[in-house]
């Protein structure tokens, strides 16, 4: 199975042979008696509905929901909407498919945001946090995990790369927030603003769909990325206890209130300003995600938003 | 009597005729068993005891707490404090102290408040939006009120000029990021950013102290700011309707939920961002104050701070 | 398609050429193999099944869910109900279509309750309170909408004419009850009593189901209630500052609570009867909703009703 | 110490002898070395302050604080308002004064209040409720102290007689309102409304104070309610047990929501409408009795009202 | 129909004549055409699929959900799981099926529970307190109800004999901890805590599934056990009404919050233990209840536990 | 200044010459127009009044409210209480004063409840968790605090030791409740409960008053705790990394919920027994502790409690 065809390019008559997420798998009764199976097929492009007539017990036996799945078949237009009339289904060798393919990714490459983040670290003067970022990023384990995770599960920023993208505009923005008050210590801000969801890195899993690892479930990215931290601090001589008290602060506090999950809330400008600009990054971030997700339909507002607990206006 | 003396100028001996505002005012048994008056005096530098000895029933007839009044005394050392030995006290012939005397003002000067603001409304291109600005900046009643408003009656930029400075620094903060987020209207989120809060010109009182005015009681700087919109836009042939409704939106849901007293939500891009960034405004203003009111104390540590409900941390 | 034949008087073979809403639309696969389409039509009198078996996917390209269509078919028995074997279906002509006979309406007739109403408005002694009341009346587009809009998409009073339903109901109930307590305002009360929900005249759109308007969603009847009222005021010379200042107050308030959406709550005698007479009346109203439309149920308990968070007691 | 002496009505000079409360006592220092006592005696009619110059510690030890004591003094001016020289207080003997004379009680007589409740009794149709109704208002007990008890220690009709008044007063509005909307069982609604607060006659003391009994604090009115509402119903032979359990729903919901201490929320079309009408009155009495307090002040607003946590407009 | 078949043990062919509770009942259009009913069918052991092929619609009309039903047919494989295929359904005469078999029930034995629970009765040493437990335990209706209700509908111990092992097992607990604490009174403490739930009994109705009764929703369990509670003081002569007032609290307040339906929360030291016993157990129930549930799904957590507003960790 | 004179020791005309904490300092005016300074001096055996009438102003400048000083005066009768008439105080040199003479300690002896807590310990079975609780008891430091820290500012067992007595009283009701539920890890639970609130040692500051310190009111003691256990894993070869994340889910969610300062939920039995548990010990030490406080009072209940939300019952 060479390349990967990608839902959004597959056409009316396409022979398809390709690795696809299986999101739904169901069995049901055809019009001739026999069962089918119907699917709902998946990658980072889009979704697609397959049927597979014939063999269907033998072949629902091959695969399970949430398996990424070799598909062998054909593209049909059935209502005026292309789907896959399906030969065979088969789980995908260990290794085989490439899960960057079948989550969406952000639009942003992930080398050219770390550079950018990097850009950002470089001009911090103060030379232990100066050190202690430059610990993060020549961690290669970490680095690699920063680039692909996302910064959530279902609220915002929920693809390949969100992590990344939501911190590098955190960072941005606190940039040039900084300069807008007085009485903010800017590298503090700075670094406190890139660590302060470092933690999700192992909060999150993202194989074949998002989701929480145990010790994200048990512990959370607020209390992992305080040990991350302390970690990287033990590595580097002389860090001052009391910087790194702040950096801890600032990461405990950074959801603002105990009921969004903070076990204290913010007590340093620093911290305050961290806690509003991500906030306001994660609720715009969903804001957008909510309409682009919506622009093809007619009316001027989206549909219900769990999020926000409202519908958004679209505009016309 | 000539000019001010400020509270914070008073000396040991100095003798002093000036206006000041009646914070508090009580009766009390002298050691000879006289009565004497107790005072609360101050003007925008500070407050300072005041000890009427002499006459002190008849004395106490001729003003009220919250009046400014005329005072004629001394300077007198106790307990290692400056306090005022006072000799007569009178209420103040309306309009012969300058209530710009009495109340905080902003660090900064009104008309270059002013001028930055003008500045940031010359760059509006939509012409509607241009217009209404406009006209809101001839209207030379609405400008002075502007000028001197304080943004709140006990949260934020409680000063004269508060309103003034609020406005301008989330006016200068929403230009900022509009560059940051794709899909904002930029005029629109400037226009609205700068009319969110004018509402509160006719909302608060602040002749001698900070209070609300009946309007702003039963009303509110929401409905009220809506008001003066829709009252400017009638005056400009053609003004767009849709443009008018996503600023009145503006106005109504900038507090961001309903038990903040917004009647309604965020439901547009521009309105979310406005929320997020004057609430931010707004916290930022009151932390920092807090800090200042307490910076000469030895903890590093605020006093507790009601509106955030938590001690605040100023360091060491 | 001459005149409306209802949901209700459809009875088996009857053959029904009629306009009717589509509640909801899909298209499954029948026992022959061929595509039919699956339809539940309603109208004002209840809702009825339907099915076109012949030339589904052609027929299925005319018209989508909440359209008012044209009906062509034949009442037809299927397990004990009768549903409508359907020949053709298309969108109707714009205006071809009654939308009275779409949507539920009050029991009452809207020409008798505006009546009642109007000798209520004639009781008012208060000449200016009196006149913005008539001017209201006299105000034939205003009228119009009073005549037919309901009082809300989901909650009370959910039917053509259940607005005027509502304001009639709380216009009696304020009446005997200014009797009752000491120190009322009578003209006040009942002025803002009728005045309290007409922002619902703009709020609410109910051409063929119950929806919001996107003034509705972005402002709210609270603000377009106010801006009615100040446009009504503004056309009666010397028309008090005081007593528009208390009608304002009472549509802002009447809520009761900021999280319910009022910005501000009751503070006057009159705001606080108008906000608890208001409040049960729609929950009376609901209750009665809830009981009636399960009156035929054998239990004694209505199904969980959402709006109260509770099963209601019916009875035996 | 024959007849009461209100403090309304001592003035400068008069001679006093009579009974008081004690609602604060303190020792202070006098300008000659001295210890003496100040008091704040109150009554029905008001509060006047009190003081003790000589011997002020062997009587200090006569009487303390929340006594009702006899007092003999003289009323002198002091700052423009009397108060009471004191010469003698002492702890009045059990039974000497009338605790009538300290509480402040309704502005209606008991009695007539208790003919027109007996008016509305006689009304009832049904013959088991009208025997239920019989039963209470023929117990001499409940009905003394039906006539005496407030219908709360701080919130509404604070005041001997106050439990009455509020009852009549729901009584009276519900009756009216019955005839309202349909579907009302108008006996069972009326003798609801009469028995809702019933167990405060049992759940509050006033003696000298208002507080509450340990059985209030334990079990409170709700629970207390419908164990008299059951005991009374053992009485009457073939009471149904379907209006026994309609009416102890509407005692246990009547505060409507679990938070306000209702086990149970409303269920029915009497319960909810006795919710509402109960509330509502509370309310009112609440706001008059916060106006009337503070009508003498001159500003437009009371005071901040804990209750309704806001500050009310009492107008001009 | 002589012995139950339970559901567990039907296995393919077996052929199977009993009863069951009817879960689910639809009618769909097989594939010959002609419709069929889907059925869910369960007993205490498990839940089951039917189909009836033949003469769908005429033996549709016996029975309902809900039912308990007569069954005749035999066991088949689908898809790897049996199911029933059926040529009659009937619903059950009354009293011919032992509800028992239809819901779950506790794993101990009810006569071996309340053995128990009588062994923890016969330590009460105060006579008034063991007078009272008697009194209930020699109760024969009351005991035959102890022994089946559950302790709830929906939340812990939801099954036949749970309110007894609920209570035996707070029983137990209380005991043990009555001696961590001083101050304790032991006998009060374990009367009140057996008798805390005992309105359940009266509130939950569970004869085919497990549902509230009138009573149980107008009232509740906290009223209702207090009205059994004092029913049974009545017959003991010289019952001391400060215990009784007591033991009333406990009832009154064993939920903990008045949010939570107690309307008043616990002010003693026995009611505060209960409290916090009985919530414990409660929820340690309902996590073990939890896990057992899908003890055999592969992952290391549960589904969405509602109760819990959380996934709980079952751990590898 | 040889041995500690206890205030509640402290007789008329006893000399005084003793170290006490400064809890309140006044200067006030005698009768003879001297200034003096009022004092409330304590130890841990409660509180006295203090007068210094000569040399006021100087003497006053030696101290500070909060400060251990020493003063010498003589016990005088004032009132009918015993207060100190004080002739010279002034801070005590550092290390003077043991501060174990001004704070509340628990009841119980250290030492024995420490042995008792290292008998719970040695019947840890698991190695790992054995040699975890092994490294904590071996560490002198930590056991010293042990020893000494509060279990709390201001909500229960405050006082010296109050740590270890609700760590001692958590650990036996664990060791108890484990058998009574099946599943439970005994070792884990016991463990687990020994470490929850170790953080306390570092959150809290006792020298002379009760108070955070900055990395407590920065951090909490949750995540101190977390950092607390995973130092000591690190020493100890092979622990298992999944026993080491139930550990620290069990810290981090004992408070059970989010508002309370949790940043995870209980997810495990063992995680929820603790929360249950621990907050039980909490309420019931906070309840024997108010009462305790007020036994002396004749009344039933004691002052409003505002950790309860409520009055607490005495009994008589």
């Amino acid at each position: 199975m060479s390349s990967k065809t990608f839902v959004s390019d597959i056409k009316e008559n396409d022979k398809v042979e390709s690795f696809f997420l299986v999101k739904d798998k169901s069995i049901a009764m055809a019009k001739n008696g026999k069962p089918y199976i119907n699917l709902k097929l998946m990658d980072r492009s889009g979704e697609i509905e397959g049927r597979v007539w014939d063999n269907a017990e033998e072949i629902a036996a091959n695969f399970d929901k949430n398996d990424i799945v070799a598909v062998k078949g054909r593209g049909a237009l059935y209502q005026g909407k292309v789907q896959l009339s399906i030969i065979d289904v088969r789980r995908a060798p260990d290794g085989a498919a490439s899960s960057e393919d079948f989550l969406p990714r952000s639009a942003r490459a992930p080398e050219e945001m770390l550079s950018e983040l990097k850009r950002l670290i470089s001009g911090i003067k103060e030379p232990y946090l100066k050190s202690l970022m430059d610990s993060f990023m020549d961690d290669k384990q970490f680095v690699d995990l920063l680039k692909t995770a996302p910064a959530a599960k279902g609220m915002h920023h929920v693809y390949i790369g969100g992590l990344l993208e939501h911190t590098l505009s955190v960072a941005h923005l606190v940039t040039e927030l900084s300069k807008h008050y007085s009485g903010v210590n800017i590298d503090l801000l700075l670094t406190g603003s890139i660590l302060h969801d470092m933690g999700k890195t192992k909060e999150l899993s993202y194989k074949a769909a998002f989701d929480y690892t145990d010790i994200g479930r048990l512990l959370g990215h607020i209390i992992i990325g305080i040990q991350m931290l302390d970690e990287k601090i033990k590595g580097i001589d002389g860090f001052p206890e009391k910087t790194a008290l702040l950096l801890r602060h600032m990461i405990a506090s950074h959801h603002g209130e105990l009921e969004f999950g903070s076990p204290k809330r913010p007590k340093t400008i620093e911290a305050l300003l961290l806690h509003h600009i991500e906030d306001m990054d994660a609720k715009i971030n969903a804001y957008q995600a909510a309409i682009a997700k919506e622009i093809a339909e007619e009316s001027g507002w989206t549909s219900y938003q769990k999020m926000f607990e409202r519908f958004l206006y679209k505009g016309e």
